[in-house]
C-alpha cells in the first residue's frame, strides 16, 4: 500500500522513460495519394528539375527581350507573329530577331525567346505581327527550368506528417509512393469492477466505461491505432493475463486503472511482471494527475493512468502523444495553440504543473480564457474545455488578465 | 474573350455566393466510437443525471460529517466501522450515529452518510473502529448526483465536430449512437491539355497533375468526401459532359481549369450550362486567386479555381472550406491560428486581399513569420510554408517586425 517511488516531475519522468525507451520505426510504402497526414519515413530526392522546361506565366507572346527594349504605348515594338505554342506539346518553333510567339499560360517557352510579354500590353495588328507596347525584362513571365525544384534536392524531410500540398509537390515529381512510418499499436486496458460497456444499463454503484473510447480517439488523433482489450474484471489473474496478451501485441500498453489506491498497486505489480526494467516513475507532480506510472517492459512503454477522465487526458498528452511521435519518427508540429486573456486567478503551487482546463470567449478586447471550475473526475469538464493552460512548476499561480497560451484540445 | 464581370471583393463574392446557395445538411446515424471527428447534427439530451448515484471521490471512510466536527490529532473522533462499500454494487449499509463505512475511490456512498474521510486522515484502532484525525464538511469528497450533467440537458450542440471528450460525454450517458452530418461529396474535375496523370512520364510541354490530389486532401481536411473525375482534354464537349455528370453526382462540383483566358472563359460558359442562376461571380480582388469563379447551379455550388497551385489552395480556404462546413451545418472551429512577428516587409495593393505563405522561425525573441517568396505557380512555395498572413483589403502593407495571425497549413 505504500508508495515506493518519489513523486517526479514531468521533466524527469519523460527523462528517466527515455532514458529506457529505444523507439523503432516500423515503415511501409503506401501510394502518395494516400498517405495525407501519415508522417514521412524517407526523405525523396528529385528525380527531375521541375518544370524540365521553361513555361509561361501568362497568356501572351513570347519574344527576345531585348527586341522589346523601349517600346511605349506612343513607341511600340513591332514584332513578327511566327505561329502559336500548342498547350501540352513541344514548341518546334525557333524565334530569330523581331519574332514572337503566342504561348498560354503554362505553355512551353520556344527556342530563341527569354521573356514573355502579357497579352495586355500587345496590339494585334494583322494576322501575322503585333506591336508590343510596354517591355520585358529578359526572364520576365518566365518560369525557368528547375525554378520550383531542383534535381537531387532533398523534397521534403523524413519525419513530416504530409499535408495537401505535400502530395502535390511529390506527385509533381512523378513520386507516386512514399516509404511512411506504421501507426503504432496502442493496446488500451480499462479495468475496475464498477465500470460496464456504455450499452449497458448500469445498476447503483457502477459507471459506464468512458476511459477506453477516449484513450482510442486520442491514440488515433496522435497518428497511432488504438487496439481496446476491454473492460477487465478486477482481479490480478485477470489483469496479468490480459496485460501479457496486450504487451506483446502492441508498442505502447495503456491501463486505465480503477482510481483507488488498491488499484494502482495492483497495476504497478502487473507491469513489473511484463519486462524490464518495469516501472520507473510512480508519481508525476502534475494536477490533476498525480497517480502516474510509466514503465518500460523488454522494450514496450506501459503507461498506467489515473481513472478519472480529465487526469487521463492531461497524462495522455504529457506522455502518450509524445512517445506515440518517437514511434512514428515524427517531428514536431507547428502547436495548436492561441494566446488568450486568463479571464480570472487561478491558484497553483510551486513544484507542481496545473493543468487548467479553459473555454475561449470572444469579447471586444480580444480572446479570454476561462476556466472550467469543475472535478478532474467529471467527464463534463472536458467536453466544456476547448483547451487547456498550463500553470509551471515554478508558478504559485496566474493573475486574471494575464496572456497565457492555451493548447487547443 | 472579355471579362463580364466586376472584380468583386472576398467578402461581397461570398456575400453575393450565400445569397443564392441554401444548404441543406444531409444526416446519418453511426455508432458514436466511431464519430471522432464528424460533425454532430442533432442535439442530444441527457437522459439521466451522471453520476445517478453519490461517489466517493477518494479511498477512505464514509461518514455524517457532523460526527467528526472538532476532530484533530491529538483528539480525535472514534468511530465505528460498520462495513466497507463493495464496488461495482449499491450499498446495503445504513449509518447511524457514530458510523463509518470503508469505501473506495469511486464508490457509492452508504445511506446516512454525508462526507468521506480521506484514509490518510484516518488511523486504524481495531478491526471495527477508526479514529478520525481532521473533519470533514458535509458533502466534502463526495460527487452528487447530476453534479457531472443533469438529466435534460443538452449533452452538446448540433454543429459540434466531436472530439475525444465529447465521445466520452456522450458514451457516459448511455447515448452510443448520434445524428452526425454525411461529408458532402464535392466532385473534382482537373482539365488542361498539358496535364498527364502523376505515374505518366511528361513530355517536353507536359506537366503532371497536382491539383486534383491537393484539392481531394483538402476537402478531406475539411470534412468532405472528393469524387475525383480525373484529368478533361480540353474541349467544350468533354468538359461540359463530364460536368454534367459531377454535378448530378455531387453537392459541390470544383473545376481546377488551364489558367489561360481561353480555359477560364470555357469554364465559365460550361457552368453556366449546369443550371440556374449559374455563375455570379468571375473575379475576386485577391493575390493569389484573381481568377476564380463562384457559382450556385441548380441549388449546387460549383467554383472554378485557378490552375496555379497556391492560388487554388488560397481559394480553396476562402470559399470552399466554408462550403463544406455549410454543408455539415459545422459551427466554426477554433481556428489554428499563431501570433507571431513579420521578418520581412511585404508590400500589398489597398482594395485587393493579400495571402503572403510564410515559414515559422523560433528565435531568442519568440516566433517569426518569414515569407516564403515564391512565385503562385510554384508547388514548392506551399510546400515550404508552414502557414499564410492575410495582408487586407484596405492595407498597401506590412512592415518587418509587427505582429501577424498566422493561419496554419
Amino acid at each position: 500500500m505504500t508508495e515506493l517511488f518519489t513523486v517526479r516531475t514531468p521533466g524527469e519522468a519523460w527523462q528517466l522513460f527515455i532514458n529506457h525507451f529505444q523507439p523503432t520505426v516500423r515503415t511501409e510504402r503506401v501510394a502518395t495519394s494516400d498517405a495525407l497526414d501519415r508522417v514521412l519515413a524517407e526523405a525523396p530526392i528529385a528525380p527531375q528539375d521541375l518544370p524540365d522546361f521553361e513555361r509561361s506565366t501568362v497568356d501572351g507572346y513570347a519574344v527576345n527581350a531585348a527586341d522589346t527594349y523601349g517600346a511605349s504605348a506612343t513607341l511600340p515594338a513591332f514584332l513578327d507573329v511566327i505561329g502559336e505554342v500548342p498547350m501540352g506539346q513541344a514548341s518546334t518553333l525557333t524565334l530569330a530577331v523581331g519574332h514572337a510567339a503566342l504561348v498560354h499560360t503554362g505553355g512551353m517557352i520556344p527556342a530563341g525567346a527569354n521573356a514573355v510579354v502579357m497579352i495586355e500590353n500587345t496590339q494585334r495588328v494583322d494576322a501575322n505581327s503585333i506591336e508590343v507596347l510596354k517591355p520585358v525584362a529578359d526572364g520576365e513571365n518566365v518560369i525557368h527550368i528547375g525554378e520550383d525544384i531542383r534535381i537531387g534536392t532533398n523534397v521534403l524531410p523524413a519525419g513530416r506528417p504530409l499535408r495537401p500540398q505535400d502530395l502535390g509537390g511529390l506527385l509533381a515529381l512523378g513520386i507516386t509512393d512514399v516509404t511512411v512510418a506504421i501507426p503504432p499499436r496502442v493496446a488500451i486496458l480499462s479495468t475496475g469492477d464498477e465500470v460496464i460497456p456504455p450499452d449497458q444499463q448500469p445498476q447503483p454503484g457502477q459507471i459506464r466505461d468512458i476511459n477506453s473510447y477516449t484513450l482510442a480517439a486520442l491514440t488515433r488523433r496522435a497518428g497511432g491505432l488504438p487496439i481496446s482489450h476491454g473492460i477487465i474484471p478486477d482481479n490480478r489473474t485477470a489483469l496479468e493475463e490480459t496485460a501479457r496478451r496486450a504487451h506483446a501485441d502492441a508498442e505502447i500498453v495503456v491501463l486505465s486503472a480503477g482510481s483507488s489506491v488498491s488499484y494502482r498497486d495492483m497495476s504497478v505489480d502487473v507491469i513489473d511482471t511484463l519486462g524490464e526494467p518495469g516501472v520507473l516513475v510512480h508519481g508525476v507532480s502534475v494536477k490533476p494527475g498525480k497517480p502516474t506510472i510509466l514503465a518500460v517492459a523488454g522494450g514496450k512503454a506501459v503507461f498506467g493512468l489515473p481513472g478519472n477522465p480529465v487526469s487521463a487526458m492531461v497524462i495522455f498528452d504529457l506522455f502518450i502523444t509524445p512517445t506515440i511521435r518517437l514511434l512514428l519518427g515524427a517531428t514536431a508540429p507547428p502547436q495548436q495553440q492561441l494566446q488568450a486573456k486568463l479571464a480570472r486567478n487561478v491558484a497553483s503551487t510551486t513544484g507542481r504543473e496545473d493543468y487548467v482546463q479553459v473555454r475561449l470567449e470572444r469579447r471586444d478586447d480580444g480572446l479570454w480564457a476561462v476556466p472550467v471550475f469543475g472535478k478532474s473526475n467529471l467527464i463534463y469538464t472536458l467536453v466544456n474545455a476547448e483547451g487547456v493552460v498550463k500553470v509551471s512548476l515554478d508558478s504559485n499561480g496566474i493573475r486574471a488578465g494575464e496572456w497565457v497560451t492555451v493548447s487547443l484540445h
